[in-house]
């Protein structure tokens, strides 16, 4: 089957707003089979969308056009899809009935007639979150489907009418599972499955580097859902006997909300005192509801005075090692451990740039239940991403810590 | 004059990438006055795209592509605008030379030989971000214009050449200038200036609400950048009679940078004490290069035992008044100013939720040369857009009551 996309408004032709339905569309329609050749944006120009939709409709088995369903004079998308569909129209009881929540009086009902109007013979889709409706609309052997034009209306329209149609006839469904590695990054980590990513045909294995790290997106193509996870499990299973631990999560789970999570099922608490990463490390673990449970009291130690003061990192030591070192780093972890008590600590120093020779030399410090663990990195980037990759890598480090003590 | 945008890539149909080709296109071609009436994805297919660009070249006076220009098999958007300019075609030595750097060896450089061949008589447009050129080719009183792909080499190839070609030929341009406002909501800051707002035709002013806060934005359209940079002046000067300090930057200059900045030029120092934002104020300072000059030492203080702990917030005033309240918030200032001696102390207390019944109700204290400041803010919204908006409005207030001691 083949689909094509109408996005309809002038703002899209402006640059006003960036374009997401199709993208997500596209997605969408790939994952149940479906083929798209041709998307095409037009403006609010009855002339030029009447054309273009005769064109797609000519070309495609289905065009499924997103915008232009309101009551506006921009927006001309019903009214140009009754022409096309031959003229005749009729009022919906049932859809009249729910847009009188938002149009109180009746003359303001009659003024936005169009939303509540559609072509005869056609089938309406409802509108959860808004006011218009979409709708399906034969037009021979095609068909013409109006969806809304804004994502948080559109999406949950298409995922429940549109996608279990196509997918019905098409008789194919996809299924992605993401897996989130910790420490790695994403050429190491693709590298070492090099092997199963060039041979992997159906599900597919794709590495992502985002910005929170190293992804695995494990993605299946089958005629059904349960048949689609049939399809992942072996494969996720060769994809933990290669990384095991450093899977730290295969949902939306993220590795602070792990973090959290283990110390508060163990009633502990955690401690940071932070030099290159200025705060982040606590700002992060503290993003997460539930956190005060687990942080009470934590640092930024900015300047070598500060990690004397507080920390009781010697002055030889930052004379003769400065405080970038493996062993100002373990001190700093031992004199937060004393201060706070925590049973985790976590401490990071470093140089994060933009200037200066040793640029990306960071050292993270994690203890655990009075176990000690240093790491040396060297860091690539910008100022942002080494620190970012800092606060990462240190939370990953502390979870997989505390994994051990576990097993 | 009418433009038509052609984007290239089966990738796009498929929705593995998001086009914002087309929306930074379309902005930049309105900012020079001209139309678009249309914008077409399609996929890497001979046909299809011959088909498309026939047509598109038919109804407009110029067609823009983008994507398609590399080397591999994918890459046909060259190969096919040969074929509709009349089939001959020409290596560009410079453009030989150019990409040489890429690809070593003269095998490499037979295999790419598409990127350095274009039709006959056309206008080379160089690529100083990556390997493949773009092109302007003349079709009859038409012309076609391929561009790279990758929007980091696509913008400056626009920028450079296009857009002052096209402004040629239409007379017209559009300067923008933004104002970003310290502590005023978006909502509060759109009001005060409706009068501004409803009248303002050239320039016009927008209102935005970004991550970092409430933003206007003034456009002009004219003939010239300067008759442009003229129209703004005196609406600029009205903005600033109503605002006054709190517009804090009128370029790209972050609340943070010229926080750090009037720190570094006074020779002093700054330290916070935070409770609700969990150390993201601290982090945010931290991320401006040479943020190690001005801040040396600051406390995540969570629980009400560290606010006691580190800076001596009484047993009392915790009991009667709660941590979150004005008593609390001014004796953390004082405890971080005695404990750091820092000239600027920002501390912050509150509910960020998600549960409990004064979610949103928040403290900023600031302290400058032994002034005391204390706000009491009602956010709404998320746990992340309450920490989000305190640590902003922390750092307006700070930046704000500097800016009284110069005066």
């Amino acid at each position: 089957m083949i689909v094509e996309l109408v996005s309809v408004g002038t703002e899209l032709l402006l640059g006003d707003i960036l374009n997401t339905n199709t993208q997500y569309l596209s997605k969408q329609l790939a994952d149940v089979g479906v083929d798209v050749y041709h998307a095409v944006t037009v403006g609010d120009n009855d002339k030029r969308l009447k054309e273009q939709l005769l064109e797609s409709l000519q070309r495609s088995d289905m065009v499924i056009t997103t915008g232009g369903l309101g009551s506006t004079n921009d927006d001309i998308t019903k009214r140009i899809a009754i022409e096309i569909a031959g003229g005749e129209s009729v009022e919906d009881e049932n859809s009249r009935e729910n847009i009188r929540d938002y149009f109180r009086n009746e003359k303001a009902m009659e003024a936005n007639r169009i939303v509540f109007t559609f072509p005869k013979g056609s089938q309406i889709l409802p509108n959860g979150n808004g006011t218009a409706p979409g709708v399906i609309i034969p037009i021979g052997n095609k068909r013409l489907v109006l969806l809304p034009g804004p994502p948080h209306e559109m999406q949950p329209m298409f995922e429940h009418y549109l996608k279990p149609l196509l997918s019905g006839e098409t008789h194919a469904t996809t299924v992605s599972r993401v897996l989130k590695l910790a420490v790695i990054g994403e050429w190491e980590m693709a590298n070492r499955v090099d092997h199963l990513l060039r041979s992997s045909v159906n599900p597919t294995i794709a590495p992502y580097a985002k910005k929170e790290g190293a992804v695995l997106r494990i993605t299946a193509r089958a005629k059904s859902v349960e048949e689609a996870e049939q399809l992942i499990e072996p494969v996720e299973k060769q994809l933990f006997a290669e990384f095991g631990d450093l899977i730290y999560s295969k949902d939306e789970t993220t590795r602070e909300q792990l973090l959290v999570e283990t110390l508060i099922a163990r009633s502990e608490r955690i401690a940071t005192a932070e030099s290159i990463t200025g705060g982040s490390v606590a700002a992060k673990i503290t993003d997460v509801p539930g956190a005060s449970n687990v942080i009470h009291e934590s640092f930024v130690v900015y300047s070598d005075g500060a990690k004397s003061k507080y920390l009781v990192v010697s002055r030889e030591t930052l004379r003769n090692h400065t405080a970038v070192s493996e062993e100002a780093c373990v001190e700093m972890l031992w004199g937060l451990q004393a201060r706070t008590n925590a049973a985790l600590c976590i401490v990071t120093t470093g140089y994060a740039g933009p200037e200066g020779e040793d640029v990306g030399k960071v050292y993270i410090g994690v203890s655990y239940r009075g176990e000690v663990e240093v790491y040396e990195k060297r860091y690539r980037g910008t100022r942002e991403r080494i620190r970012q990759r800092t606060v990462n890598h240190a939370i990953d480090y502390a979870n997989l810590m505390m994994k051990k003590w576990n097993a």
